[in-house]
Parts: C-alpha cells; structure tokens; sequence
C-alpha cells in the first residue's frame, strides 16, 4: 500500500492562486469547501498582491510560508506552473494538486511539453504531483474538500475520478441518496500519481470498504490491471469508464489527455476480474447505495410488493430482464394474503399487486410483506411505492407505509430494497425527499425505479457469485 | 375508421355506483375529473340510496334518468354487472365503461363466465362494452376524463392503454413534461372493444399525429396486426408491451387476462409495421416528446454543446451507443470557436465542452451554438445544460442560457434538443421545472439525461428512415 497519508491527511494546505475576489475559482474550489467543512489543519493561501484572504492570512509566495506544506493547490496559468514546483521543491512541499488545465489534453505540443517538465521538476525534487486538471482531495474526516455541499459525515465508499466535475457530481449526487465517503480523488491528467496508487491506497485503506472509480484512460496497464484484479479480490470495485466509443474516446482525448483504449479488451479485463461496470453517474450510485446498504442475497429470487397492475408488470419484466426471478408464491401463501385482501383486480402470486384498502392500511401492508419475507423460496423483498398518484392527489400516507415497512424489515434476514417510483414527476420527486431518510435510516438503499433497483441488485449478486467461485478455485488449486 | 363518436364525444355520462362520500372511488375516478375538467355533457350519478351527489342531482337507476345515456361507467360489484348492463339495453345506453374488477383477469371460473355473460348480453343488446377493469375514455377538449389534474389543452397524441394506472401515470408523466393529448383510453380486459378497435379509431382521427400504446395481450392477433401495420404507415405508433418475461406474462394474466404471446414474434412484427417499441412509461414519455415536437433530423450526426469534461465524453459515448454520429468539427470551425474561448481545460471538437467563461455568458454561448448549428455536418442539435452544479451552487444564470438559445434556435432549421441533466438531485430537478417551460414554448423537448435523449431521437430518425425506404419500395412496385 503506497504510503499517501501527505496527501489525505495533510497538515497544512497551501492555495496559489488564492484571490481577493472571493468568488474566483480557486476560493470557490478550495478555499470555502475547506472553511464549509471545518479542516483542522492550516489553510495559507498565497498571492503575490494580497496579505489576506477570506479572513485568513495570505502569503506572496510559497517559500515565505513559515511551515513545510503538505499539498500546494496550484491554481495559476499553466505555464507558470514550472517555477512554482520549484519553489515547491525548494520549500520541502510534498505535494501538488495542480488544478490548473492547458498542459497534455489541450493536445498541443506546448501542453504536452509543459507536463512533462512539470513532473519531471517534481520527480527529480521529490515532490508528489495530482494532476494537472484535477480537483484532488476529498476527504470529509478532517474537513478537506474541493465541495463545500458535501457531508461532514464519513461512510464506507472511496473513490477515485480522471474527470474533476464528475468527481463533484458523484459527491452530490451520491451523498442526496444516503451514500457517505471515506475517501475520494479527482487526478485529472495523471502526470505522476495516476489510477494505479489511488486503487492500491483504497485497497488497502481499513476504512474503505468500497471502491469506485470514473476512469479514462490508464497509464500503467500491467500494473493498474494486478492492482485492480487484487483490489477486487478484497473489496467490490465500481468503474465507469469513460471513453468506450469512438467520439467518446476522442472526448477523453481532449479532456485528460488519455488514450481511452479498446472497449472489448476492457470489458474482458472487468469480467476476469470481477470488476462491476455502470454506464453512467446514476448508476454508480445506484450499485455503490446496492453494494453498502445490503448484505448479498443468497440467491436471484425476488418478492414484489407494491400497487398498481400496471406497475406489477413492468417489475417483473424489469427484474427478469436484469436476470433476477419472479417466482410464484405458493397456493396456501397466496390464499393468506387473500384472506385480508379483496379479491377484485388485484394479482397476488408475485408480484404481489395488493387492493388500494391493504396498501394504504399500514397494518395489513406490513401484514403482507410479512408473508412474503417468511416464504423461504425469495431471496430478497422489492417494495415498490407508487409516488405519483399520492404526489398528484395528495396522500399524505406514504410515512405510514414505510414505518410499517421498518416494523417488518427487523423481522427478517433477507436484503430490503425499496422503490419510491417518481417517473420523474416533481411533486412524486418532493414526496420521496421526505420519505427516503427514513428508508435509509432503516438501512433500506432507495432507487426511483425498479430498473435502476435490478441492475443494481443483480451486479451485487454477480460480485459475490464471482467472488465464491474464485475462492472455491483457488481452494482446488490449493488441495492439489 | 369504426365510429366511436358516442364513446368520446358522449352527450351524457352515467355513473352507476357513484356515492354520498365524496371520497369514494367511483366518485374520485369518475365524478370529480369531470367537474375539474368542466365537461360539458350531462352527468348522472346513479345511486338508489341518494337523491343528490357531489351536488348533482342523483338517480336510483339508470332506467329513470330522464334521457338516453351514452355511456355509462359501471363501478359496482361483479357480480351486479349483468343486471346493469340489462337495464343499459333497455334504457337504449349506447356505451358501458366497465370500471369494475373481478373478471376474467382473476383466472376463476365464476369471473370468466361473468365476463361472458355481461358482454353477451351486451351484444346482443347493442350496447358497446371497454373494460371491464378500466377507468375508460379521456378527452380533455370536452372536459372528459378520469384525472382530475390532466391539463385542458388539447394535442396531437392519443394514447390506448391496457391498464388504467399506466394510463393515468401516462398523462400526468406525459403532461409535466410537456406533451398534450387528443384523445386517450384505458381499456383493461377488452372483452368487446378492442387494441385493435382504438388503434384504427386513432390512425383515422384528423386530430391524433401520434398514437402511444400500453398493451398487454392481443385480443385478435391478425385484425390488430393489419391495423397496426396501416396506423404506423400513415403516424408514428410507439408501444410499451407489458408482459415481455415469463413473470411479467403471468402478471400480465393476473392484470387483465390477457395472454401476452412471445416476445420474439412480436419483436419481429413491430420491426415490420415499423412500430417504434420502448420499455417504460417515463421511455414512453421521452419518445412522444421527440415525435411530437421535432421535424426528422435529415441524419445521425449530433453537435453537442455544453459543459464539463466528464460530461462531454459521457454525452459522446451515449450518443454513439445510441446509434448516432458526433462528428468532429472541422478545424476552421473550432478556430472560430476557440477565438472567443479560453483555451484551458475545454474541448471543443465535438461535443464542445466550453469553458466557464463561454458557458455562463449569454452572449458567447448563443455565439459558440449559433457557430456549431451553421455547420453542414451535423443535423441535429443537443445542448446540455448541467443543472447540478448550478442548483447546489445557486447560480440563477440558467434561465439566461434558455433565453439566448431560444434566440438561436430561432435561426436554424434544425432540431434542437435540451438535455437539463439534474442526476435526480432535487434542487436540480426544481431548477429544471423552472425553466423547461421557456423550452418547450421554443419548441424544444426537454430530457433529464443525454441517454434519454438519444433513444427518443434515434427512435425518431429510424422511423422516418423506415417509412421512406417503404415508400421507395411501394413506388418501386408501382412502376413494374
């Protein structure tokens, strides 16, 4: 495990670049975030025409700073950046985030040229670089950030982002649906650190539990892939790769300098080792809420709860369409349930499509899921809350539902997911806010469609499906 | 055309089981959507315990209301149905929209031979059965419906709809986000009006441009399949198909007895009608609003504008997988761009990731997207607006972007496409409810995600594609 503690857990951070225009990128990226969080080490930010800066004490360069700086941000014009590592160098810094853009994805040969002299200044100094184009740190603990909306809370995801705005999307994103983080990186170009350390830090980091990842393109192939396939072997990896296109991988060109690679050799390198892949932001944090909120479901069966004929359908299409099964509950389960449910337009063999009176009855809704989680033939229970209809007409019910739910969810073993289905409809969408806490607090991952619910539960199956089947192999091997 | 004129443009509606709480089911779906939506026929509450509800004078059968009813919605027990429809003969009714459940959909003998009984009797009688096990017809132009938050205005979608939920998630989904409808039915068992029925109704309405489907089951394979192929022939059809798994088929049974038939025939004869097929309500949604708002696009190729680095390869690759083309520009064409744009950190090939600066300046982002819809190469025109930094960030700028692309957009005889990507953060999706309206006024459909976006509009093109290959092969045939 490289050792990377200078960088999450700096004593001091150096801002060059700060400005007096407290609505500059730098203060906005890096100072704020900082004061927003409380970071407990020191803050200088350094201009050459400025002695304070949002109320802190700013130095002209980073040599008369009185201490040895842990991470200088390097917020300047990017052919600048070369006089800076070597005050860096000189001041015994031990890192750079270089956040400042224009070097090797601008594809020009004075970009490209700048990178390398860059790096190699701090290679031969012996100073770190993140970057250039990169946000670098998130690390809410100790109060360091590039997101001032981030939760001071800590929770058990680290990730790592070649893209500095994704980075920030995937923090507030993430964070709205219950999803707390150890650890995160944007890195941008990766001129010297690159995917590799971050995956092999995380991997090794007692407080990550989970690893995800937006990746571009990979510097060090044979070294990120043994990294990868032992950090896979250890805790669930989550990649979004960038770049899996033609124009895709031309986008990635421009934007961090990155060869994106060929798509189907990524693919193979994921499925070998047992990397789960999304397509896109909302996906990562669909798997990542699946991969923290739930223990692995000892099987691909699924129980339906919910309302609505309709809706009952297109769950059971959706879930065995993400290769997870619906299967018939038996006859005598089928006929408790009828006994407190009105026969007429409902369906109750699974998906259970319960009566309006049941579903909006707390006591016979909780009674129902009970049935259905006792039944050892579904492995996991999918109780899906239609929210537009209560949205539009105003059912204040849905907190009662869900306090039944928690009632029952204590009961039993299996994973609970629930689906508050908003079609996208923005008073559904303000229901669900005020519904999800309570869900999360009982430890229940949320999801606004049974779609998103699948792909997610059923990449969490096929992790640990994987993952058994390695360790039953290599057990084999071992006896022989 | 069959003539359903009695059906959505009844000069009286009955409803037989309405009720003195206000809060009834019959009185929610039935009597309060058409005082909300003022419609302008006569309406009848059929009750033998009340002489007024909902402060209409109420009847105790339908034999004593005072005129021929044309339609008389039926919402009590199953079991009472016959006798209605009896006195629906008698009383020379031309139309029963049969709300009630506990037909065949229960797969009990009692319920089939019940559903029998009441459409015999029905036919034999004249009178015209949907449902049972529906909510029936809407037509906002005359005030008919059953949601009561449908919008009065009318537009150029009808749909038909297997399940009344889907039907009612459909219009309210459908309506927030900008589309209007004609004319729309849920038709549940279908155990005399059919799909087929109301796709032929739709194709030969003057007023329906697009016909969207729910269906289940196929009551008459052959007639449907012939009428299919005609409606789609002369406007676009898209069709959600519930009951496309083997758990969704046996939902699909306990939903409305229907039997959904094999996925991969109906695959093959969707492609041959040229029928545009989706695989939800929201993907239902999204497709109507490329039908309906855009002209066909003369090709795939896709010029993107908007920010961030992440985002932009993203958009990219989700384009590509699409089926769609992002050509790079040319290098004149990014020379102008680049004139007026900070070099660092953006690119600007295709999508173009403008930089900060450009982005949240009206004035250079109108120039920067004036300059990309004037080059030959792309036909369509995607601006990607990320909403989830300015929601959390406060930035009010967006409604200025609006303002500066409408002026644009004015100027070019491209389809222009906005994608508000708000990553289901809430600030983000409230900030997209501000300004969607500005857009779709424009003439622009809204999506919440570039993915969204490109299937609808690769739905779009290959349809139009579709039609005028069959033209060419018809003519083709004319002339040998």
């Amino acid at each position: 495990m490289p050792d990377l503690e200078f960088l999450f857990n700096p004593r001091s951070v150096a801002i060059v670049g700060a400005s007096s225009n407290p609505d500059s990128l730098a203060n906005r990226n890096f100072i704020r975030p900082l004061l927003a969080l409380g970071y407990q080490g020191r803050i200088y930010p350094v201009n050459p025409h400025s002695s304070e800066i949002m109320g802190l004490r700013a130095y002209a360069r980073i040599l008369d700073i009185p201490e040895e700086v842990d991470n200088v941000v390097c917020a300047i014009p990017a052919p600048l950046t070369p006089k800076l590592i070597e005050d860096c160098v000189r001041a015994n810094a031990k890192a750079v985030t270089c956040y400042s853009a224009g070097f090797s994805e601008t594809g020009e040969e004075e970009g490209l040229k700048l990178e390398k002299t860059m790096a190699e200044i701090a290679r031969r100094g012996g100073v770190r670089i993140i970057g250039p184009n990169c946000l670098g740190v998130h690390h809410p603990k100790v109060g360091l950030t590039f997101e001032p909306n981030s939760s001071r809370d800590s929770g058990p995801v680290s990730f790592l982002s070649q893209s500095g705005g994704n980075a920030r999307e995937l923090i507030l994103i993430a964070t709205e649906r219950g999803i707390r983080f150890s650890k995160g990186i944007s890195y941008g170009n990766a001129s010297d650190l690159n995917e590799a350390d971050f995956v092999e830090y995380f991997a090794g980091d007692k407080d990550t539990k989970v690893i995800a990842a937006y990746i571009e393109g990979i510097k060090e192939p044979p070294r990120f892939l043994r990294t990868l396939a032992k950090g896979a072997a250890e805790k669930p990896v989550i990649i979004l790769k960038g770049g899996k296109t033609g124009a895709g991988t031309r986008a990635v060109t421009s934007h961090t300098g990155a060869l994106a690679g060929s798509r189907r050799v990524w693919d193979v390198l994921c499925r070998q080792a047992n990397i789960t892949q999304v397509g896109s932001l909302e996906e990562l944090a669909d798997d990542i809420l699946a991969f923290t909120y739930l223990r692995p479901p000892r099987g691909r069966r699924v129980g339906i709860v919910g309302v609505g004929g309709g809706a009952s359908v297109q769950a059971a299409d959706d879930c065995e369409a993400a290769g997870l099964t619906v299967p018939l509950l038996p006859s005598g389960l089928i006929q408790a349930i009828r006994e407190f449910t009105p026969q007429a337009g409902v369906g109750l063999g699974n998906p259970i499509d319960t009566s309006a009176d049941v579903y909006w009855d707390p006591v016979l809704f909780a009674k129902t899921i009970r049935l259905v989680a006792g039944f050892g033939g579904v492995d996991v229970l999918f109780i899906v809350l239609g929210l537009i209809y209560a949205a539009k007409h105003k059912i204040g019910m849905v907190g009662e539902q869900i306090k039944a739910l928690v009632e029952v969810g204590r009961e039993t073993d299996k994973p609970v997911v629930v689906v508050l289905r908003t079609g996208g409809l923005i008073e559904a969408e303000q229901l669900a806010c005020t519904v999800r806490a309570q869900c999360l607090e009982a430890g229940y991952p949320v999801y606004p469609s049974v779609r998103q619910a699948t792909q997610a539960i059923a990449h969490l199956i096929l992790y640990h499906e994987n993952r058994e089947q390695k360790g039953r192999q290599q057990s084999c091997e071992t006896v022989r």
